[in-house]
């Protein structure tokens, strides 16, 4: 049997999503439930699929498959397409799996032509009507269908109207309307080189073919990519008999929620127009008027919708979106859709429905989207205000948060300036090691280059600092302390905003205001942890941070990169002249100054978690990320760590690497440089001590973490320097405090040889920024520059390094946890890469059974949140 | 039963090398076959291993198994370890599974003490020999067992003949024998801070240690290294009844080969000392006397030897070395293995046991070690004037050959001095790809930096030029025009030689020799080509190189590098107008004028292998490699390419990535710039169709080869740009050429994918340098500086870019030829990173199924004979 690739509304239902789309499985949905839907059929996303494969043409079998529906539909509605007598009109819409506002394209009122118009005209009695229709489906059609641009319509309405001195639409007559479909028709011919089609069937399947096409229009795939859509799913194409809201007076058109999609609120919320069609909603032509006002207007229509909204609400268990057109006093629904909400109301939603005695627990949990927490977590801008702002310029929204403060170009004037009480946003090409004291002071920063994973971005959204990056519209103007955008120059000391979450640059200020973490989200999340089975741990390393994270909710942490705990002026000294030691006692010196500094900020950072777990990471990035740019001034510098330029220059130059992300780093340092693996242990494990004999009731089991392991033997030889050192503290202070040795899984290697290496290690943390570089040969500092094109050619349809590649990365992970797992059942699974808030990727830690995500303190909840909807989902144990 | 770590020689065989080590294999199957060897026993290997495993001590078990077996070589040799009447003495020595000739430590004549010193005195009526022998023991046992330098017994020596005035060690009579094993005594305790150990059993077990421990001294592992033998393998550890050819002129000791080991002659061969032991053969006190006059002094010893040795030869079907020990007339067999010889020897050797029936022709081709054709084929210095040579430094073997020329600094220089005919030394930093046109035409090259797989080693050795790398012992002064190097001041236009199989730069000129490719050579490779299974193709891309692979015997090109053919000054001009170009006109220009070069030079090539199939890899690296370095003179060149410095120096900064090596390059080039896939693709085609028509019998098939795919769509997306550009092509000419289109499997995303990924290619080609970089994470430019201490540490037994890594990498490479096979059974496989020249990774290959392995030309006949031997030890199909 062949495959069926239409049905009518009355064959399909609301499960049927996938084939139907959103919009037409909810038609079919409605209809099974009687509810007035104008009768319709739906071209599945398969033929849109086939569409694509085919080389963008409708196969003739299925192009006779929609003809055979076009005979049942006129069946039903009981005229016909291109009739003259009793002509049927329909609407072609677009629908996909997801639903994808406004991305897609529409046509109404096709199945108009020279003759079928003057049917129409005495049918209703009403020429101006008819005329006026059929110029809007000339208007449409040549858009979406021809790519004629509006302003050519456009233009010629208003000339017709300053010819009759008059200034609405509706004030033009029907031979003013006939005249327009004349010219309109001039123009379509004029663009395009062909007569406007007068065969009703010829229209239909130019139409379905176009909103096939707007599935790889530019806004559709940006979406996608947005919102985490594969471009593989397709849209459907809903035909349906158009009813008219535009006819007289007893007519009208309008757009309603169930609640408030802002606030929540259990009211009736929405706008109609009387008069009119959809499309002069959207227009924005007359100024719509409040649903509350159709209970006056049309009481008996009012009370019909109010009821059949009810009934959808409480059928789909949760706020619907809905459209509708009254014809001649009759009601007709036309979408409906569970609504886009605010993260405010979606919470709001959930919890009301569960006292509604609507939804369970679980159903609420599911109800809110975790990614919307994002910018609800942080500071936002005040609406108002926002509205008036100017934008300078839009890039990546890399770390969300709305942050307003003067504009300084490099991070020693942001300390001095916020020294002395200033708000300052830093500016940089990119931020490097070096940057992170003037950034975490910054209200917020902005780079010229980067990707949502460069330096700026990781380090911005660990501090829970707002950040834009990849902002190539600005030019920094080196030396002049300015930057330029579109012919503008901003100074250093002007005002600018940051919208962390659009990735909008404001001039001037803009205030901010805050988000409350009780009442409803944490109700909300108080549910979310009971129905998880991953725990949710946070990446920090700095007692702020913890704090922070420990306030989100995180249940220890899962990554402290030691290596930033050096990066304030002081420490990095120490630092420094341990790389620079011409002698193994120059060495141990700085090495023993590190020590006493490691040790005292470990102690803090275990203090502000409370007793829960910590992960510490041995010192990971290469060695000249400590050492000042090749190039700089190093004078001052030298002076200050006694040795000479030259001597310096010639370290940095030693440690220069062409691909240092592949160098020497990670356990590679401890293999060249056992004392500092050793100092970093001892400096652990004194300061567990000191925590633990200060809080008796405290278990706590630090976990050291060896960083960039691809070997058994090299594993093997570092736990060697570990426990070394760690016994012999714990001798020294007659200590039996616990601890744990595990090691980072981020090269393919150690993923392809994880059944030894385990046989070593206490647990795994899957370092999946490194691991998605690495298994892609994908440098995730450069690859902004190309990714583009990689979108644009629907090669990619998301980011890996924000979402993770289930099918390659995943792949690694998965065969990674059954090898370990095989020889140690109890290893304990965590990841702790950028992905580990990152909603689709906490569902695959879910099903692939880690033990736990970690992730930068502000996605903490949307982490528990993602890791309580895959539990729901995916149930396991 | 508990294992079983010590065997009698009589309870072993020859079979055993893996437990016994080969020496003590060997001992036991000569004991076997009834020939005079001492009795003794061997530890094991696995004895060795668990020393290593107990933290380098023995197991009481163990310990008392070798006391054990002590008992039982007194009962066999009829005397006791310490015995005062009628003592047993012992040799301790080493015994690999593979032979690691003076890699580890020996001690001999174990078993003395003041006691029994005298007890030897009196049975041998020779209180010299007693006393010399003693003091022997107590040097060498200091020096293996105790680390005491060697030169202060030396001194004591020397001493000792001023005092007496003579100068010969055989003019120092018994007394000042006595009186000198006090004085070592002495120097023992003095250093040791304890008396030497008198007790026999400690003596054994303290040398036993010893000998396992010397497993692990640094000569050792860097033998292993070079040899690729495990780190794991351990060293068994010989125990046998001494006998001493320093008893009089009736004894003697000496080596000897059946053959000769430099040429291969048939012709017994060795030399012997009388009255002396082994040491003194090798310390080189006394000029040895060749075999020839054992003859003469001892006749009939002379021929029960050459009947031993001929037995031996026949038994084990090759070439022995022999050691050997005559005591008052009889001969004692001390050792035999299969000797070491120069590869002109082993080809020889190789044939005359053929043509003697000896061996059959699979056996000859597994006689002959493919890595020492290496240096067989290229040119190599006149050993008379090596002698003479003064070496300036010692580096890594980076490209085998020898050269010699007049130092040069740059490849600007190189070119003028070469167009004077002069031949140059190419002494660079590192080199960059700008270098290529220099390095070309110098005789060889030598770096400061970079490991075996830097930029310099791998297109050296693709050139064939003579490479040394890493070679930091020489410091270039930059601006001077000079080298230093211990002092001493190399000028540019000084003459250095370099012996690229060594590693060694020797200061002046050496003449060199060449190679002759017929012969036994000629024969050998003919067996060999009957044997293999796997193709061998080479790696190459200007047509010097091609004709130098077809001459070695290469079945086709598996990589032509196209970026490598716009590495000289004409053609990069175009490259760079590419980059450079600000408008779609500009940018097109210059690709036409790429397209023209593109084609001649692909003729070319296709010329030069005569119809044998050629894989042309779309152009791979970043861009940013084709524009001179930051912080250059761009003042010309900006005036030559009609743009300003500003720009130039723009683009450069563009194009700077922090990881190049996972950056803009490969397939994604492609994606950015569909104009130069185009451009190759119609330059390919439209060579391949020139070569047709002028040969009209070759039946060619050129192989368009996409670098760095990551996922099915990219290929897909750019397979279609090639398909498209190929057909027009052909449709212009009306030609029915055939064309492959595969893809580089070179990160471990496409390994891990690569059943989708076969849906779209007709081949697939192992990149391993890349796979390897992406799998360890680790950059092969950067390695160098740490992966000595991964050796030091045992972390590493060999450089993963020189050897396959078979667990990890290998393992993708076995994942994705299945999964590759599992959709299309008869995808064509190949290797084609340098791995494809190593003997170990070619038996890999063969053992997975590839089809074909592809090399740097001078690399073809090496690979040819490994896939042999692969064939011929692991019969497949």
């Amino acid at each position: 049997m062949s495959k069926k690739y239409v049905y009518l509304f009355s064959e399909g239902n609301g499960s049927m999503r996938e084939l139907l789309g959103g919009k037409g499985a909810n038609l079919a949905e409605m209809t099974s439930l009687g509810m007035p839907v104008p009768h319709g059929f739906t071209v599945t996303t398969e033929a849109c699929t086939r569409y694509y494969e085919d080389g963008k043409t409708i196969a003739p079998e299925i192009e006779a498959e929609i003809f055979e529906f076009v005979s049942k539909l006129e069946a039903l509605a009981g005229k016909k397409l291109g009739d003259k007598e009793n002509p049927l009109l329909v609407s072609v819409r677009s629908g996909a799996r997801a639903s994808m506002p406004g991305m897609m394209d529409t046509i109404l009122n096709l199945g108009l032509n020279d003759e079928v118009v003057e049917g129409i005209a005495k049918l209703t009695q009403n020429p101006r009507f008819a005329y006026d229709t059929y110029r809007r489906f000339i208007q449409m059609f040549a858009d979406v269908v021809a790519e004629v641009p509006k302003e050519y319509f456009e233009r010629a309405i208003d000339l017709m109207k300053q010819k009759k001195g008059v200034k609405q639409d509706t004030e033009l007559d029907a031979d003013d309307m006939k005249q327009l479909v004349e010219q309109f028709k001039a123009l379509y011919k004029g663009h395009i080189g062909r007569d406007f089609p007068t065969e009703p069937k010829v229209q239909l399947m130019e139409s379905v073919k176009a909103v096939f096409r707007s599935w790889d229009n530019p806004r559709a795939i940006y979406y996608r990519r947005q919102n985490g859509i594969p471009s593989s799913w397709g849209t459907a194409v809903t035909v349906q008999m158009m009813v008219f809201g535009n006819m007289g007076n007893d007519c009208g058109t309008g757009v309603a929620f169930t609640r408030n999609p802002a606030t929540g609120e259990k009211k009736f919320f929405g706008e109609f127009l009387v008069n009119a069609q959809g499309e002069d909603v959207v227009a924005g032509i007359r100024t719509p008027q409040s649903i509350d006002e159709l209970k006056q207007l049309m009481p008996e229509v009012y009370d019909q919708f109010l009821e059949i909204a009810t009934r959808l609400e409480r059928h789909y268990k949760d706020m619907q979106d809905m459209e509708f057109t009254i014809e001649r006093g009759k009601l007709f629904m036309l979408q409906t859709r569970n609504g886009k909400r605010t993260a405010q109301a979606a919470m709001k939603i959930a919890c009301d429905l569960v006292d509604e005695g609507l939804i369970t627990e679980e159903q609420a949990v599911l109800l809110v989207d975790p990614s919307q927490l994002d910018a609800f977590l942080h500071d936002q801008f005040n609406p108002a205000e926002l509205k008036r702002a100017k934008i300078l310029a839009t890039a990546l929204p890399a770390s969300p948060g709305a942050a307003c403060g003067q504009v300084v170009f490099d991070a020693e004037t942001a300390k001095e300036w916020v020294a002395e009480g200033k708000k300052v946003i830093l500016v940089r090409l990119e931020t490097s090691p070096e940057d992170i004291e003037g950034m975490h002071i910054s209200e917020g920063i902005l780079t010229v280059r980067g990707g949502m994973t460069s330096h700026a971005a990781v380090v911005a959204r660990g501090m829970g600092i707002c950040c834009i990056s990849s902002c190539g519209d600005i030019t920094i103007r080196e030396g002049e302390h300015c930057f330029e955008v579109d012919g503008l120059i901003v100074n250093e000391g002007d005002y600018i905003s940051l919208d962390g979450s659009t990735g909008r640059v404001y001039l001037g200020k803009i205030s901010t205001v805050g988000a409350g973490l009780s009442g409803d989200y944490s109700r909300l999340m108080g549910w979310a942890d009971k129905f998880r089975k991953l725990q949710v741990r946070a990446n920090a390393e700095t007692p702020a941070d913890a704090a922070q994270a420990y306030k989100f909710g995180a249940e220890g942490i899962g990554l402290v990169r030691t290596e930033h705990m050096f990066f304030d002026e002081q420490k990095i000294k120490a630092v420094r002249e341990m790389i620079l030691a011409k002698t193994q006692t120059q060495r141990q010196k700085a090495v023993d100054k590190m020590h006493v500094m490691q040790r005292e900020d470990f102690i803090k950072v275990f203090e502000a978690m409370q007793g829960q777990p910590v992960t510490i990471r041995l010192i990971d990035p290469p060695l000249h990320e400590f050492l000042p740019k090749e190039g700089e001034n190093l004078e001052a510098l030298a002076a200050e760590l006694e040795t000479t330029p030259a001597a310096l220059e010639k370290a940095i130059v030693e440690l220069h690497e062409v691909n240092p992300m592949m160098g020497h780093r990670g356990c590679r340092l401890a293999v060249s440089y056992p004392e500092i693996a050793k100092m970093q242990t001892e400096a652990i494990i004194e300061a567990a001590i000191t925590v633990t004999e200060a809080h008796k009731d405290w278990r706590f089991v630090p976990e050291i973490m060896v960083p960039l392991i691809t070997d058994l033997k090299e594993l093997k030889y570092i736990k060697g320097i570990i426990v070394a050192a760690a016994e012999a503290v714990l001798k020294a202070h007659d200590s039996d405090l616990k601890y744990m040795i595990g090691t980072m899984v981020e090269t393919p290697r150690a993923a392809l040889l994880a059944d030894e290496i385990a046989t070593e290690a206490d647990f795994y943390s899957f370092g999946t920024n490194d691991l998605t570089q690495m298994t892609f040969g994908l440098s995730r500092d450069d690859a902004a520059s190309y990714l583009g094109s990689y979108y644009d050619k629907k090669i990619f349809d998301f980011d890996p390094f924000a979402t993770l590649d289930l099918r390659g990365v995943g792949q690694l992970i998965e065969r990674a946890t059954e090898l370990g797992r095989s020889v140690k059942p109890n290893l304990k699974l965590g990841i702790c890469g950028e992905h580990g808030g990152d909603p689709a990727s906490v569902e695959f830690c879910h099903k692939v059974g880690l033990n736990y995500v970690s992730c930068s303190p502000y996605r903490v909840p949307i982490a528990r949140l993602a890791a309580a909807q895959a539990a729901i989902k995916f149930p396991r144990d």
